[in-house]
């Protein structure tokens, strides 16, 4: 199936989430109700991010979409479009091409986004995907990692561990619904996604804000799959990774109102505060307070 | 080199086209000047789009930038921000990796673009580039293979053929300004960038616009690095691909204006016309017209 072929069969038979308007040209255009955009983009190799072996073509089209859906719920942004770009093994089949492209489309869908445009090629190596999603950014403007502020409270959303075990990693839902509502609602002052566990990523927060967080092992919320002893869960909670959880601070004097208020069934809880520092991460256990070193799961860099 | 270390290294030490400041969260902030957003993707795959055994990072670099800034070309769009996605080999070193990116900022920052985010991995795989570059849309709009009508001239910027030969598929310019001047002078009713050769390219046009065209063999610019007899160079200028030039159509009453005020060395020719049709495309030589079935260089879907 050449270029023509692909963009007739696309255009004759939309599938849900792809626009068969944008494709045929060299670029896609995105018309903007004059709002900032938020761009994410994220890659994904068989055998690191997914296995082609062991996993079915729909999980790993969701768990593409989804990492970069992901990224814009952290900014608070709402899925506008996306661009997906493809290396295909030359042992696809025209059929294999059409199913993923189908449940790109589908999961672009579940929130409201469309894929716009990309670039398919084929070749002898292993499955690579590079999603694009563009996001409308909150009239609060971009969340970042840097904003916390002494005394915010720290939150999480959903609870932690054992993606990889409960296969969560690959059929998680990102958060964009809670996001758009607490940026409605509230005042946020940092925020980001838990993709390389809390360890790693909550340090980047601290880091990044130039404070210091530390977080309550006793409010921890670990996910049913972790296993071991009481230690052991609270460590795959905190390292294992690929939680796509949402972490935030804002000020404690919200705390009690975002409680009361929230209407998700997702869970929602406190679980650490920030204080005046340098970027370091810091855990109580016990009433203990001792500085927290462990990383989460190491990847290559994310720029 | 991990996440952490490698902001902080672009933070210190920023590369021409890399802006530093819009590192280090999950998502980069685009702000436009209430203009339309026109965006374009291409991924490059290790022995397909370019061979690293044989080619410095240097020419890889430019040449996955320049691909994609030549579709913002055909666009009619003036480069904004670029986003890089990155699977690199495990052998690589952090100084191969720097450079890389050194080489990728420098070819943004040609035609005034910068890269304001990406994505980096790691693998046991060969090198993959996927480059996401954003233009704003000239005031005409966005240009696309479409609305080409009877009685038009297609033109052609530059030469054809022979690009792998030459070595010019690595090392071309994307014609941005030549484009630029074209959309603020001109009524240019359909355009593209010739990738994979005109045979194959001028019939997309053709199909899009729902036209023919009749090219006049006679007028094809070929370029000095084409080899053979006339028919072999013929061949090679009208099928070799990775032209990078700039097809367009336009009005005939616009011809003599054109030729006489176009002010950049790169060549402009007119090549051929413009019939009622439905896609077919045409070759005119001693004075025979007939249709003319090959194709250009084929590789995987462009969507």
């Amino acid at each position: 199936m050449n270029e023509l072929q692909f963009i007739e069969f696309i255009r004759n038979q939309p599938f849900r989430g792809i626009d068969p308007e944008a494709m045929g040209d060299d670029c896609a255009l995105i018309k903007l109700p004059n709002s900032d955009l938020v761009v994410t983009t994220d890659m994904l190799m068989d055998k690191v991010h997914f296995d082609t072996d062991t996993t079915s073509l729909e999980l790993i089209a969701r768990k593409a979409i989804n990492v970069n859906l992901s990224d814009l719920a952290a900014a608070g942004a709402t899925p506008h479009t996306i661009l997906v770009s493809l290396a295909l093994p030359n042992t696809w089949t025209t059929s294999s091409t059409l199913t993923f492209m189908k449940h790109l489309g589908s999961a672009a869908a579940v929130f409201d986004s469309k894929i716009i445009g990309g670039d398919t090629n084929v070749w002898n190596g292993p499955l690579v995907i590079n999603i694009v999603a563009h996001g409308i950014a909150h009239w609060r403007g971009k969340m970042t990692r840097g904003g916390a502020q002494p005394g915010d409270v720290i939150f999480v959303t959903g609870s932690l561990g054992g993606s990889l075990t409960s296969g969560r990693h690959l059929n998680f839902t990102p958060r964009i619904i809670e996001s758009k509502w607490l940026l409605n609602h509230f005042s946020v002052h940092a925020m980001m996604d838990l993709s390389d566990g809390i360890s790693s990523d909550a340090r980047r927060l601290a880091t990044e804000s130039n404070v210091d967080i530390v977080l309550n092992a006793e409010q921890i919320p670990i996910y049913s799959s972790c296993q071991g002893t009481t230690e052991d869960k609270l460590n795959q909670a905190l390292c294992d990774g690929e939680d796509f959880e949402l972490l935030f601070s804002m000020s404690p004097s919200a705390v009690d109102a975002l409680v009361a208020r929230w209407p998700w069934p997702t869970q929602l809880t406190p679980i650490g505060k920030v204080t005046s520092g340098d970027g370091k991460l810091w855990l109580q256990k016990s009433g203990i307070k001792e500085l927290w070193t462990k990383v989460g799961y190491v990847h290559g860099s994310k720029t």
